[in-house]
């Protein structure tokens, strides 16, 4: 189990998908130690950390070479990586080198939700997984019609957390920001 | 309509009651311009604002000196405050010499809400209503029991607000902290 | 203040706007005895009733005659109504013919969002308020998107409310679905 | 992964513990498959499912015998419960008779909670996790004030969840009642 106050962050890579979060998507990608992971959009690594432990392959994506160094460093700080390569690229375009996926859990877009899915689609295998986040209301819309457009059957779920402080006075429940997770299988 | 960002702050007096959260308050409470409202915990000033607007007179309470201050430069930077007078003492302590009360509303009471509780109920006239605000778990509990003890039918309603931020990119959704309101009428 | 239970409902038109949310809507719309107030949308009749008793008159527009009869029956129920008039037609044709608006409300839109939003905008005067609910993640999306074209700095409030049964054994907390409150003002 | 609706029921047994609130007690639990589990508490048996497919035995225990018997029936519906042993007696009871427990998890305690949680404190080895769910507000208190009586430092973690349903017109979100995860280790 990771603390999300454990992660290193970077000014402009904020803190990494919440603990909560992190573990729905664990239980929704149903990760087995035979499975090909593909974080697109990697971001702090939060994900990337937890399927490394888990998955047999874990490839992580960011445009952002900041986002690639802090994720570098998170899975040094808790041991882990071995199974983990990392790529400095647009996710559309790093997709297109990588085949047979299990699980692709898609965090962040830049805009290029639609075009990430149809390679996603792609590249996904017959038992295929794909986990989208979203802390944008549009992007929920976005990710929901497109996997409809694709021919999948999408589900959403939208999270809101607070954590508990427990001071002597009593127990203070600080909020996290709302996020929204949408799946779909191959079938 | 006031705006959360609006009210004067200070260090020690975090900011006002939030918007939804007064308009709750000012629905539950079914104030009329004939009505004494007491506000116990004042604070930044919030909900002293609110039913100045609103009530015939409003009797602000706080144990620190620092939230009767900024209570009153926000009565003065929105044109209020006529009908408001600024108390500087503990809520049950200045409660005993105020009677009739149509409105009480406790948004702060330092470990002190049962003894403040039981003075309302003295206090509160045929037609009283007392709202309690709480963001410790703990005062939940205990105003629903104090209430319960008193003779009141208490009910609680918990809310969780986020506020949107339009961006280019989209909508992002912010968390408040969730905050409960427990109210109460006289039968 | 009305209790949400209190309502007339029939079996396709549901429950009114939940008490916390009219109480917001209230709040927002700055409600004045000056004010002419359009119900696009108006269902059970739970905004009418509120507006009903503050604004100088409503209209009230359903294109379901059902909702126009349960609105009628709640308003009868409440002692309401002598400033309401009812119209059972579509939304953006109904508006056509009113003018000098203060608030418009639209809480169902029957996939007519857009249409309905740009003769709000021609109806609304210079102070005009637009007050948007929106259950469908889509029509968020959209009532913002709109608001934007229309030149408006729209505004968008998520909440979340829970109501506490207060059992012997504890207080049990009981969700409501969220909502979300679009607003903008003419400028 | 088990689907909330895949669940055998029962009139006076409720649905599973929610798939969103399982992922998250199956993360902080750090379940490895050397684990004794107790689920104390049983009922539908959506814990005691998740639990059997990753520990090495899992002890169910509820004062209900119907939920005795809808755990064993979804136990058998998918394929589970080889490792399971099902108790039909009260918590504190029953725990007497079980050792070296490595994660317990109290989601059902019929007003015991502090005589299960003072049994588990003796029974939990060094290792051991404390996991308690909490659907009333008195056992969020109640359940941090007897962690940290017994020494612990317990941490509590509030979620809301809402469901989309994918319509024509939209993605309309359906809430489920919030529920509180207060956990805590050995030290």
């Amino acid at each position: 189990m990771l603390d999300d106050k454990d992660f290193i962050k970077s000014w402009d890579v904020p803190g990494p998908t919440k603990e909560a979060i992190r573990a729905i998507i664990l239980y929704k990608s149903e990760v087995t130690s035979n499975d090909r992971v593909v974080d697109c959009g990697c971001g702090t690594g939060g994900i990337t950390c937890e399927f490394s432990q888990r998955a047999k392959e874990v490839i992580s994506i960011d445009t952002n070479p900041e986002a690639i160094k802090v994720t570098s460093k998170n899975l040094k700080k808790f041991g882990l990586g071995d199974n983990v390569t990392l790529i400095n690229d647009d996710g559309s375009q790093a997709l297109k080198d990588i085949s047979d996926i299990d699980i692709a859990i898609v965090g962040g877009s830049g805009r290029q939700l639609e075009n990430i899915l149809d390679v996603v689609d792609e590249k996904l295998n017959s038992k295929g997984r794909i986990i989208i986040t979203a802390i944008l209301v549009d992007t929920k819309v976005e990710a929901i019609n497109k996997l409809k457009d694709l021919g999948y059957n999408p589900k959403i779920m939208e999270v809101n957390v607070s954590n508990g402080r427990v001071l002597d006075r009593g127990v203070l429940m600080i909020s996290e920001n709302p996020i929204a997770i949408i799946t779909a299988k191959k079938r």
